[in-house]
């Protein structure tokens, strides 16, 4: 009886990574019925992320009524696992892109709601809160979730308010005094995958603006407000954060839960791994299956399969990474630890036939890998 | 150290079987460098058959002047393998359709030099002819061959001639009486992978002759004059081939091969298998790779990897089927023996873009696997 571990990455556009789990599974069982099988969802901090902690460790879904995008009263939710340990948190969840269809404005949105969310998971207890940057509408820099928690912005008059996009540029003063008291000795983990500074070219305005709603020149205008943001963050908090990887995630949110709430940014795959214990998972397994959409030299660089060779390799599990396409330069995939890669590709069509087919694909690719190590013995 | 024994089909229009082979090879090479390799390509009877087998098992290439499709003489070619026991012979040689380039007429083209090699063999003394039916000009029926080696065919006024496959209907009478006597005691036995019939909508004229050059008119013609060949080989020599599998092969040549020369028609695969000592290969071997263009419930029926499964899964050898395509249907490839299919499909494309790159992803596919047994520890 053999031991798998199985934790990929979505394919994105095509599978969900908890779609591919149970693919995965079905294969494995039809050639190993009494296989020991454990799969974990990978969450990447968007939607879907608290659903897949849940689903790995167990644990309850909270829900609290919050602000949403737009300050109107919602229903959203977050996870809390590792017996109340850990509270898991998606900021789209209330403040995601898909709630403010139709009407997106990133100059007007907010993440007020997540730090009400943070807010009932520090009263719940929590000593860890993880926090999935990804899929947000927001462009507020975290401004909203701070003031949420008791930090105070004011404006040239010394009037305080809560921070949107288009009135960064009006924070005259940032006061992290009334922080919720509670939050300190909490550790804080931000998912986040992506590089982007603040603001600039490949600053979150310019990038992920324009899929929020934003024109040309909201863009600039949102831009500015992070530029002016960073100065107050620096002449106030002495922080300069701008240049920080990731700190452009989510709208800005990178920076405002570093500046804020003093965050770690973290590659999603690292919290994940650490999260559900994979180190201590690896005891005694036989394989490692992951995968994701597409491994190349650039998904080399951080992504899933690799954030999980560099562990598969220490405990000298075989790591079998089942992917869409398999690109070039991928050569240092088999240094980090991949043992093989395979790809669900079984006839030669273009991408937007082999997607319709990619489920079954995927599950002949695993049966025939599963019938192939019988076959030599193993 | 692994025995490996690779034994793929070409992939049709992409790669030749040595091509597959040599980077089978090098892939498996630069992982386990004092590897055993065995490398056979597998001829199809088709052009480059002999040089396959020559490649396969050593031997000796034979030149012979003979006459081409058009009576015209010409330099050909055998090859003798096995110390001399077995001649192999592709038709191709001097009926071969490379050769009438521009002036096709399958009504006109002899097979009548093929008769010429088979001579040479005999008196050289081979005990086996292997003949290699695939890539030909001609409508014959083998009738040209036949009457190289003593057949003598005559028209209604008694004349002898010697038939084309547009005189086909003109002969009257056949008399193998004067059939050369070396050829007795010869086992004979011909490369055949189609199973079409010697006439009719699924017959050589119907389905191969306009490949040849023939017109719709010209189809008709040929067709019948292989009707009228079929009565008088039923009248003159009690034979009534037409419906053998393989008869339509080659213009008829494999109907005239049993007819004339009581040739057996079959598989090449199961030739090439047989002529190799598979059997005898597979002791101690690993692994067998082996490999089609595309593999699926067609190809199953008798095709290359499927023959060669028979006979692995026997010997309790791990086979492997690298292949372009994977089709529906494979079910019966693992239970027939077939121990994993591997694509060498690695990015959705079609396949008119996957042909340019199937040399590197072929490479690519054979290290991923040689890393992987690695991994595993095999």
């Amino acid at each position: 009886m053999s031991k798998f571990l199985l934790i990929p990455d979505s394919f994105k556009g095509t599978m969900s990574s908890e779609e591919i789990c149970a693919i995965m599974e079905k294969a494995i069982r039809k050639n190993q019925p009494e296989a020991d099988i454990i799969t974990i969802p990978v969450a990447d901090g968007g939607e879907g992320s608290v659903d897949a902690f849940l689903r790995a460790m167990g644990g309850e879904k909270i829900n609290v009524t919050v602000k949403g995008p737009f300050f109107e009263e919602m229903e959203a939710f977050y996870g809390m696992i590792d017996q109340g340990r850990i509270a898991v948190i998606e900021m789209a969840a209330c403040a995601g892109l898909p709630l403010v269809e139709g009407k997106a404005d990133p100059r007007m949105t907010t993440t007020y709601g997540v730090g009400q969310l943070m807010e009932d998971a520090v009263r719940r207890g929590c000593r860890k809160i993880i926090m999935g940057l990804g899929g947000s509408c927001t462009n507020d820099a975290g401004t909203g979730a701070a003031a949420a928690l008791g930090v105070v912005f004011r404006d040239k008059s010394g009037k305080s308010f809560i921070p949107v996009g288009g009135t960064l540029s009006e924070i005259e003063h940032v006061d992290t005094s009334g922080l919720l008291p509670g939050l300190k000795g909490i550790e804080l983990v931000a998912m986040c995958d992506i590089d982007n500074p603040l603001y600039g070219e490949k600053g979150a305005a310019y990038v992920f603006s324009p899929q929020k709603g934003a024109t040309p020149e909201v863009v600039k205008e949102l831009d500015e407000g992070l530029r002016h943001l960073d100065q107050v963050l620096q002449k106030d908090l002495g922080l300069a954060l701008a240049e920080v990887k990731g700190a452009g995630a989510a709208g800005g949110m990178g920076c405002g839960m570093v500046a804020f709430f003093g965050a770690a940014l973290q590659m999603g795959i690292e919290t994940v791994l650490d999260t559900v214990r994979f180190d201590e998972m690896l005891q005694g397994a036989d394989y490692v299956i992951s995968g994701e959409g597409k491994i190349d030299s650039q998904s080399i660089r951080g992504k899933v399969v690799i954030g999980i060779a560099k562990r598969t390799k220490k405990a000298k599990v075989p790591l079998i990474a089942v992917v869409g396409d398999i690109g070039d330069g991928i050569e240092e995939a088999y240094e980090q630890g991949v043992s093989g890669i395979f790809s669900i590709n079984r006839v030669a069509v273009e991408y937007k036939d082999a997607r319709l087919r990619a489920k079954e694909d995927l599950y002949l690719t695993v049966d025939n890998l599963m019938r192939f190590l019988k076959a030599i013995g193993k």
